[in-house]
This record gives C-alpha cells, structure tokens and sequence, in this order.
C-alpha cells in the first residue's frame, strides 16, 4: 500500500454566493464539504486509480468527525488517522460566481501537544512496514516541530521506504537535508528553498541540498524533473483551462503509483501530467476527470529540455 | 420561565483577519464560535439577567451538536431543542482588523420536513403550559411554511401567553395579522411592512395591523413604541460606540423581563434600551456589558414624542 501523511487535516469548505463584496452581507446559495489537507487530497486520487492507500495524521473535535465520516466515502483510502484533542481547521473557499474567482480563509488547525506527536510518531513506524511508498504533504500543525518532516523522512529511508515530501519553507528546508527520494515544489516555492526563479538550475540547485529527485511544478506547462536518471520536462499536448486547486496533490498521487508499478521517469511524469491535467479539468475542485486522464496520458510530451 | 423560539438556529462563526482583500487568500488569526439565532441571544441574554429560560426550535447534524454542547455552557439557559435531520447552519462574521469592520456569509439552514414542523408544534404546546412569555425569533428554515409564525403566535394567545414576534418580511406579515402581543421591527422591517419610512406613522399603522404594541427600534436613537397605555420613545443618555451585534435581540430580553416582572411601558423600555446600549458597548459580539447596563438603566428618557 502506500500511505499518506496529512498532520494538518482540513474540512475543505465550499461556499457559493452570487458576488463576493466586503463588508456586505451575504447570504451563501450552496455549501459543500470535503475532506481534506494536501495528503488526503492525495489519498483520495490513489483510492479513485485502484492502489491500495492508508491516510494517517490528525483528526480532532467535531470537525474531524466530520472529516472522517466524508473520507469513509471516499473509495479505497483506509482511514489511519490518529485523534488530537485539538479541533481539526477548516478551510473555507468562496466563489464568486459573477467573478468566477475564489477568495480563500484557512484556519491554523488544532495544537498538537509533544504526547500526541510522541504517539503519531509510533503510528508512523507501524504504517511504513507494510507501505511501498510514502507521501508527507503540506503545512504543520502548531505544536509539531518544525523539523518534523526531517524525522519522518529518516525513519522512511531507514524501513527502505521511498519518500516524497511536498510542503513549503523551512519545513520544506529541513527536509530535504534528511535526503527524501522526491520533492515536489512549485514555483514559489522553488524560490524560497533556493533563492533562484529560474526553473531549471533551481531544480537542479534543490537536487544538490539533499533530494534524489526533483520534480518541478511549472503550472500550465508541466513538470521539471531533474532525477540521477536524467533531466525532463513533461507538458500537456494542449493547455486545458478550470480549477487549478487539488492538481499539485494529483501530481504527487501519479508520481507515487507510477512508482510502485516500477514504470521509469518519463512514464511516471506522463501520468503526474495526465492527472494533474484532468484535475484541472474536472467540474469539482479536487477531483479528477476519467476521461481527461486517458486521453491526455498517452500524448504528454516528454522531452530533455 | 420565559420560552424562547429559534426555528432557525445557528453556529456563529467569526473569523479575524489582518486584511480583507477580495479573491486573496488569508490566514485566520481568530476563530471563535457561539450559539446563534435571534431567539437563542434572547435566551443568553436572560439567563445572564437571572430570568428562568427554556430554548426551543430545532438543532441538526454535527453543528447543531457543537451549537447544543455551547448552549450547556450559557448560564441558566434550559435547551429545548429538537433535533432534526438536515444540518443546522453556521453563519461567518469575517472581522477585517484593520479596516474594523465585517462581511457576513450566511448559510441558509436544514430542509425541515413536515413530519419535523409537527413534531414542533406539539413540543410548543407542552412547553407553553409552564411559560410566563414566549419570544418567536428570525427567519425560518427552509421547509417551514411562511404563515408558521402565526400558527405559533395563535398557539400562545389560545395557551394565554404573551408572545413577542421579531422577524421579517412575510412571515412577519402574516404573523402580525394573527394579533402578537408584541412586534419589534428595525427601520427597514417597518418599512416593508407599512410602506412607510416615518417612523412614528409606520409604528402605529403596525399597530393596526394587528400587534397590540410595536415597539420600533431607532438604532442609537432607542426605541419608539406605540401601545394600548399610550405612545413613547426611549432614548439612552448618550451615544454608545460598538457593535450593533445583538442588540435587537437584547430588546427582546429586556421587553420580556421587564413584562414578566409587571413592569409598565416606560419601565419595560428603559430596561430594553439599557440592555441594548450595554451590548452595544460590550467588547464581544452579542454579550452585554453589565457595567454598563446598570449605569444606563436609571438615565434612558422616556418621553411621549
């Protein structure tokens, strides 16, 4: 199986309203909830693909509750997560349907004491023996040291488990010195690690700082690898237009399961693109397109730039 | 004890923010939630007053849970909430910290179902038998039918109680015609009910619509009330600055206490614009400033206007 390692959940909700203005009274035409943070979003592409997915990390007061009775729908993803006496955050997003934009309010999310770290800590050791692969995605909780990825990453090499790591700033910077096998940075945050905006020698500067692979985000146009195999870029054959939200986390899921299956790099970059497309492509945030990802996954160009 | 009526409860969420900006995304500072709807305010408010308080209405799905376990926590409130299938809504008060001011969202409630409304009504009877008042609040959740105020307000006046309707729009309307003991409109509610904005013409013609006294409020300016014993207007003896939150509802309470005590008109309204100027000047949203409540109470000027 492989697993995913969400320490800050979240209750994704949606509100819709005919037109966002501040400091107005609004009266919201449609809610819905989904559940949740980077490694759930990432746990329920895999269960929608067919692999075997256990999601663990925090889930805490009603709002976990919530939570977990949304991921109990989601088909294939064992629910592994370890309860906190904090209350799992919230996000909110809400669309403007006149604008078709989206301003986004995300809660902190619950403060995890050093007993229940100590505890997930266990957990962890216990998941990864039967895990082929390991995601750990996004922010920290408060309370979670800021080296916690490092920790995580180390005992994955240590149970020969290969490990992606995506989050951002100086959780990201920590660990990636404890070497995971990939990163999965976008733009921005290519950036902060490395102090470069220019994709290509970034990605190859934050190869250098520990990660065995680099894999680039550049949006619209694809992914940026750079791999002890080889350098690649792998764009989609046509731009496709939507709602960019849950595409990052669908590159991780395509990247992971393509692994597992022992395909080579520009395969497993072939089908990261193909999701991501179809998560773009999909009529709700987050979910992916079956028939976008067939047919873009046979005609992603994957070229040595 | 006095009953109080909240058809459509709610989880009040406020959210602070540094800055308020359209279609960005932003990080909460504050989270904080408390039991809402007009009617379960009136109740906090007169539990806080030491008055015996009984909540009724319905509460639904994990937030009417969380609204139900902070209803424990109000002092002397009993909850009488029925519950019901759908999922009491949450309404959201983002604070803009910097620009000090607020942009609501305001879910719509749970689909009642008729099965549901009777279930109510039957609870109301048995809970009018011990009841000295009854305050019917707010609007009305989907499913409800539009004249439910005036079968509860003819309930009450057949069970002999007095009954005070605070809300709007039709259901106002059609409730007024059932012949409340008491209405209490803002500006606009009297204007939409009367098609006139003169406050003292539109106060009266209310009466003859129906309610043997309507009390008008004013905002900073107090109340206005047009009665059987005769015509006042209730004034605080200054401006007080703050949040207008709940202050409408804290006219309620002190209406319904003062009533209770067998209190006359002027007495009734001076303790109503006291408790109001005292919420006002509180420094949390829907809470009333016993300082300053007591410090109002003997000056408000009761004049026939």
């Amino acid at each position: 199986m492989i697993l995913t390692v969400t320490l800050n959940t979240a209750l994704d909700v949606t509100y819709r309203v005919p037109r966002m203005r501040p400091h107005a009274s609004h009266r919201v035409s449609e809610v819905t909830e989904r559940p949740g943070g980077k490694g759930v979003n990432v746990a329920r592409v895999l269960g929608a693909l067919g692999c075997e997915v256990t999601a663990t990390g925090f889930a805490g007061g009603p709002v976990g509750e919530v939570l977990r009775g949304l991921l109990a729908g989601a088909p294939g993803v064992v629910d592994a997560l370890l309860p906190c006496a904090g209350t799992t955050r919230r996000t909110l997003a809400v669309v403007d349907e006149s604008a078709g934009d989206t301003t986004q309010f995300n809660e902190a999310g619950p403060h995890i004491t050093p007993a229940e770290w100590a505890a997930f800590r266990d957990r962890y050791e216990d998941l990864l023996r039967p895990a082929r692969a390991v995601a750990l995605c996004g922010s920290l909780p408060p309370g979670v040291p800021v080296g916690a990825y490092a920790v995580l990453v180390r005992a994955a090499r240590a149970a020969g488990v290969p490990v992606l790591l995506d989050t951002s700033g100086e959780p990201l910077r920590r660990g990636v010195a404890a070497r995971p096998e990939m990163i999965k940075p976008n733009a921005a945050e290519l950036a902060e690690l490395t102090g470069s905006r220019d994709p290509l020698p970034a990605t190859r500067d934050a190869r250098r700082r520990g990660a065995h692979a680099v894999i680039t985000s550049l949006g619209a146009d694809g992914l940026l690898a750079a791999t002890a195999q080889g350098t690649w870029q792998a764009a989609p054959p046509r731009a496709l237009t939507g709602n960019p939200t849950g595409a990052g986390d669908s590159v991780v899921a395509g990247l992971l399961s393509a692994l597992t299956e022992g395909l080579d790099w520009p395969e497993r970059l072939a089908r990261a693109v193909a999701l991501s497309a179809a998560t773009v492509h999909a009529p709700a945030a987050g979910e992916f397109d079956p028939r976008t990802y067939e047919e873009v996954r046979g005609s992603v160009k994957v070229t040595a730039p």
